[in-house]
């Protein structure tokens, strides 16, 4: 378990950069981050490049023997680039306007000017550091996706979009008018070459027409990706190639077909930025507690996510080390909180913890965006948290290759997710917070949890759960019956065929062979009337979505609705949830059901977390104040104790 | 009375058309509408048609004696056609953007490439099935200005707004510029060439150039539909032209223009999904009891609406008979709703009742609203209902002829509405809302209620209300005084001339005649900012908006405001309501002056409602609970009992 | 002491003009403002003048005494101009969209075509009024600015701002790179003419570029102002030169620059449609007894910002008479209101109010703002307070060169203004807003403000407050040590190079002469996520912005966080307030701190204030009920007494 930060010569004058690096070292970092947004100082003019600057500056790092993870510096095209090919600039689709220059991001991935520009760019780059023996591995661009830019309105997407549709539809337009139900309002088409991009239309535009749009966007990212990872590996033989990802849930790329090619995922962890984003409206007594913490189960979700993505460890390549600049609302982290989300981040997968950034930029759009240290070089409230990192991690003996290992699964993918964005249905459904929700409740039973795809050996698992999954590969409902898991369905499965239409035996559709139930209606509701849901004597809320259930004989209910009908129902090993619900029911519902199926959970005290990474068993307490553990948690403690101070963290090898 | 289906063959396998056409029999349809999306199945390229499938699809639905309504398919254009005359598109008026293909209704009325199209279609279909002898009827295109189509921001519809207002200002600019007041900012056109439509300006356009581009577009839709209705009738003698209107404050047309020419009106009638949107910002103790229901006088205010458009009766061309899926949230119906809000059409003079639609469609905008049948051709929730419709319809001896007989008109018409839209001077004042909180205070005393227009014969009236009338023709005035009619009317009402100018003598000007008054000065206040108002020795609330008056010698005061000043003037028999009010006051204040009146009020349980038509009297209780009806409304049931059960419907011959 | 009106005989039939000029006189008004909007009326169509008009309406005026106030009528350029010179037209900013023509203010500011042709017109009508015995005075344009028109996303303005780049960093492109940090994320310039607008990118734009941006903006409006004033000035001697602001945090515009050349400052005061808007988030509770008033220090705060904006007297070119138009709510003013404004101005440095307008005029966009007369020629509500305002002006022994005295200044200025705008890191920080607060805390206890900027002279103050100055020119620290007054700085204070770079010695930077405290960092917190801040023995609250503050030794704690940190430092005579907090907070403290320099303080009635100009002491009373005065406030009435009535105005001459 390592350190690392992330770092930007081009912005200090060199006689700062020695200092700087000396100053790294003894802080216990390992790695740093250079490169991803120095396009204008590399190739100052097209074709004029200038390496020297960032050849001192690797130097300079490798003379105090820190490790050097070099980027293509894609993310930010130069305005003489923009200049000379215009086509690069991306198009709003919910406007028409052209996106342009002076931020970042300011790119179309179907344009082919950009593609060839930044692959040449990547070679240029990747030749000349690619075997620097300080070089140890490489980042593709930066945050691919964020400010959404997946999608594009321009014309140059629209013709790849054409391209794309007649290889998907093996050039057969009535194929895919056929599987678009075009029929529906006389959207058919007669060629390819005739098709729109789904924006802008007077009203809502085919659900299958969004949903290919989506998984083209997808795919043009993927491919840019991809050509990009292959430079790479051309000229950097040996060195491990990443990314840094956004939450998942931003990048409207499936993040699987994403991570396939690189070594392993990183993830950038600004858990208060996000959390005042998507908590914005909780009321404050809830959200006051968290706001200088995030939600307990926040950061590990978006760790565990990132976990799953390739099935393997994964890097922090940015955690955050103090207020951010781009939230609603950007509080500084509560005292010992760096140090909590980093020890986290390492209990729930991570192999390297990268902070971003090494100094505050005084200039510049993230001019307010802490960093370890100060703009006037002195250290910033982060700093001794690192060094308390740095000192911990010299005192506990780790294995780097320890797995996470969880009994419990949550399936989770860009279908799921774009399919209930596609059709809302009701406003207050958001596939985000369904799965949140999921997670959270398990997470709270202390029980470890995996998230996987619909392609995912499920072997290794007890219990699966999949909150939402509309769309349901024959092959997974197989594998579900050969894992002889116990799996929960949440509302919306396997109601969807692959080309968003209803499927044709009603929902949830093959997963009838598991559960014979029938969804004959669904509904939404608006938040603010939830309804009563019984469940084990007690009273808990549906909420939202609702469907009504036809059950085959043999299946038995759970829950039931306000009117006596069922809400859930189970048949052997498979548990369908027709509802939407409040927490605390989904609380009550996994707890019955990890007691069956004998998996060990956990009373923890309120904002205490607890995972198990290999040996150790890692404790975190989000709360501002003390609290002690249960006495299963008796053990060697390696690392403080059963008492956990106020934003504490402690390791204990169980007895 | 009778009942019919909606129902699209080109969605379906032609090996399914036989079956569906016997249970729609069996169900008790009577009437089939189709083809109003099939377009592109009709004309699959340029001038290339395809019409056989139609001809069977006809004759296996007339083979079962099902009668048709055939549809002009002009609300979806296909490809073909928009990329040959791109300029059918329409643009958006708020941000000049074009509107682009992929879902429907993407035409602009300004078009001439497109009038002549449409025409051009509807002429071939006319000609082919006008004299088809299982082709009853007809309706035109589908929900006209719908998706806020009626405006459009587009150069074609520039140049005709041009021509408009050289026609309606008799090629004079002079008249243009005095009637609009242009020199106010400097305004003033020297040609007609110079005018500008009314959007995308710095501020704030002219409200009287707001008004003429209102009432151009009005003019545009009336003359597409017009022309459209003629090449009907020319070809389809004998039978019936109608149109499936959409809530009539929708269509930013005159409606009473715009239904001139049918025989009559058709409505589409989705009472959860305008429900969900109109009461959005109700607090959820309020509209929980009513979101599987509606509230007790939405159906019927729209219902009464379309009887009042061609005062005549009218049919429920759609009606929602399970969730629907384009409102914010979409709740089912109450079992019972269905059957229902179909009683509740025939009682509010519907001769007709058609579902949409008979089977839920498996893909594209609208796979999740719900029809008759299930997408796997299950029988789906209405499907008892109606059956029980038709066979409650057998047992009830009805005479189609039969009228709504109405003592209480209301006034209403597209330029009041025209009018508190461009001039909004407090952001709470809604035309809508208004006028249905004064529909609905008279509908809880058991009033029968008329919606006319100022051109309507008023002498068989007792009491006429203008909720709100800003501009009054003096003839509307001269028949008030004719018919000796009670007149109310409320704030605003006579204020403007008919080009949306002051009127010189304060107002309510005309009305002086009648009660003669003068509103001094005009104040509108936040919603939560309400003050007292006096009446009946009662407390209630005067809200939003509120009107100084002065009062000529023998007015006399009805209400006061906090401030001891006239709130509502009466002068002989017509009062002036000079404030928006809280609901209960004017509950409160009709039943005082239907009193007076001698018009029979009934005391009802709450939620529910009552009305006649022709020798029966129809009971509906929207509650979810049994209620019974007040002792004077015993007599001959011909359908249920005095004691309703929840969502019940019961039919009375008054003793 | 004077009044005026603004009057548009264009808008009225000639023959009514001589009866409304005999009626000003009577109601004792002796100034008449003409003109600003007659561009269509003096110039017909290109270079055809038509002044015959105008020559009679001043004449009519003059021939009653009246003096006219000419303006020239940039305001609104007539159609046939846009038509000649399209890039007249602005370019929304936020959308790309051309803004245009149908209201008012439709010319973008680099339009050179524009610019001409203003002058030109501008020249026309000064040469032929400049030495007209009856004008007395000018105003240029209407409202400069407002309608968010300062801003343009024009090619024309693109060139513009590149010329003003150009010359702003003297040609050398690497001198803007640096100022602005454009290495950041590789947006360098290689040359000028690559240079864009900062509108429309991907993500948010570099500030310093923003920063640029709106100086040029700023600039551009001066420059065209400026011109215009010359032009004045040159055919028009000894004439005055006035315009009329909006408020100031509107223009978007360097309001201390746009002032320099005028003779005085004018400004439109509109209480309540301000107020409305400005409160619209206040709680019913709160709002509802000021919503027919504004807010007892809303008005004042403009007043005292328009009479410090130029150093000296100001008119009040507009006072809202009535009901007006444009606010979300449009209440009438309590009777009383509009004295009590009148009086108001007066008593903080006017030297002339005008009320707007004349007569209600029954077209066009305005036809709801209410006049001093009717639409139909009657004497509106406003009337009897202005003829009430005659007489006490009459009676009351006033010299015009009174002037307001205050011991304690607040530092304002456009930077501070755009520097947090641009960067809001919060979204609850509202410079405006924690401007009023400061400045209503100080109004509270008597104390008369000045607003001056960075360059004004500190000398007569005891009390300088800066609530929000990120940018301080080291002069400015310097005046403060030699004016030896106590100085408090708000949170962000001194944090900003002048090109919006954190500044090298952490915050408070140049202000750490006077302060030796350094600010380790700053967060943002939601506003209902406030926390306790003790002072004095008391809690109050710390809210939405907090700075992290280290102490040098000697500097003392005047408030703390919840959590003991220093919240409010003080050394010597300067103080740093930390933190956003309550309002009762600046209350407390700003008494204790008053009471220790010995300022005289009063201790009011809620909703009573006080202010000195010369030899009078002004009382207002903006309840609705009695209040007596203090007894300090006793004297000689000149006007009223200490018992003052609702709504009351009273005039004194302290013992």
């Amino acid at each position: 378990m390592m350190l690392g930060v992330c770092y930007y010569p081009e912005h200090w004058p060199e006689s700062m950069w020695q200092q700087d690096a000396q100053e790294m070292r003894q802080l216990g970092l390992q790695y740093v981050r250079i490169g991803e947004f120095a396009w204008s100082r590399i190739e100052t003019c097209d074709g004029e490049y200038s390496f020297e600057w960032l050849d001192r500056a690797i130097e300079t790092l490798a003379n105090e023997g820190l490790q050097v993870i070099m980027c293509t510096p894609t993310a930010t095209p130069p305005k003489w680039l923009i200049d000379k090919y215009p086509d690069i600039l991306p198009v709003d689709i919910k406007t028409g306007t052209t996106r342009g220059f002076g931020s970042r991001r300011h790119y179309d991935f179907s344009s082919e000017n950009y593609f060839r520009e930044a692959m040449r760019i990547s070679t240029v780059i990747a030749e000349r550091y690619g075997k620097h023996p300080s070089v140890c591995g490489w980042q593709t661009d930066n945050e691919i996706a964020c400010h959404d830019t997946t999608h594009s309105g321009s014309l140059v997407a629209k013709l790849a979009f054409q391209q794309w549709c007649k290889d998907y539809y093996q050039n057969d337009v009535e194929k895919l008018n056929t599987a678009w139900g075009n029929v529906f309002w006389s959207m058919e088409y007669q060629n390819f070459e005739q098709i729109e991009l789904p924006i802008l239309a007077v009203t809502e535009t085919n659900p299958a027409h969004q949903l290919a749009y989506r998984r083209f966007s997808s795919d043009q990212v993927v491919k840019f990706h991809d050509a990009m990872v292959d430079i790479i590996r051309t000229h950097a033989p040996n060195r491990f190639v990443t990314h840094n990802f956004i939450p998942l849930v931003d990048t409207q790329t499936d993040n699987f077909a994403l991570a396939k090619n690189l070594d392993f995922v990183s993830y950038d962890n600004y858990p208060l930025g996000r959390s005042d984003m998507f908590f914005k409206h909780m009321p404050a007594e809830q959200f006051k507690p968290y706001m200088r913490t995030g939600h307990p189960d926040f950061s590990s979700y978006s760790f565990d996510q990132s976990r799953g993505v390739s099935n393997k460890n994964f890097w922090v390549m940015e955690q955050q080390p103090g207020p951010v600049n781009w939230a609603h609302h950007n509080p500084r982290p509560e005292k010992g909180m760096v140090r909590l989300w980093s020890w986290q981040a390492f209990a729930h997968g991570a192999d390297c913890v990268c902070y971003f950034r090494w100094r505050q930029v005084p200039f510049a759009q993230e001019q307010m965006h802490a960093g370890i240290k100060r703009n006037d070089n002195s250290k910033a409230a982060a700093w001794a948290e690192v060094e308390q990192m740095r000192d911990e991690l010299a005192k506990v003996d780790f294995t780097i290759s320890d797995p996470v290992q969880a009994k419990v699964a949550i399936v989770t993918g860009a279908n799921s997710q774009w399919v209930t964005e596609i059709e809302r249905q009701g406003d207050s459904y958001n596939h985000q917070r369904v799965e949140f929700a999921y997670y959270s409740a398990l997470r709270q039973l202390g029980l470890a949890v995996d998230f996987v795809s619909v392609d995912h050996d499920l072997t290794p698992y007890a219990l699966v759960v999949a909150p939402c999954l509309p769309i349901v590969p024959q092959a997974f409902v197989d594998k579900c019956q050969q894992a002889k898991v116990h799996l929960v369905i949440g509302p919306r499965s396997g109601s969807k065929t692959d080309e968003l239409s209803l499927v044709p035996t009603l929902a949830p559709g093959v997963f009838q062979a598991l559960v014979p139930v029938r969804v004959l209606s669904t509904e939404t509701i608006r938040p603010d009337c939830s309804e009563v849901l019984h469940f084990n004597g007690a009273k808990f809320e549906s909420q939202c979505w609702r469907e009504e259930l036809e059950l085959a004989d043999g299946v038995n209910v759970v829950a039931t609705y306000h009117d006596g009908n069922p809400a859930v129902a189970r048949h052997q090993n498979t548990s369908y949830v027709a509802t939407l619900t409040c927490d605390i029911f989904l609380l009550e519902y996994f707890k019955t059901l990890a007691t069956e199926l004998d998996l060990t959970i956990l009373t923890l005290p309120k904002d205490v977390r607890v995972v198990q990474r290999g040996q150790y068993t890692y404790l975190f307490n989000y709360a501002g104040y003390p609290q002690t553990v249960p006495s299963e948690l008796q053990g060697q403690y390696v690392l403080g104790s059963a008492s956990l101070a106020a934003y504490d963290v402690a390791i204990v090898k169980l007895a």
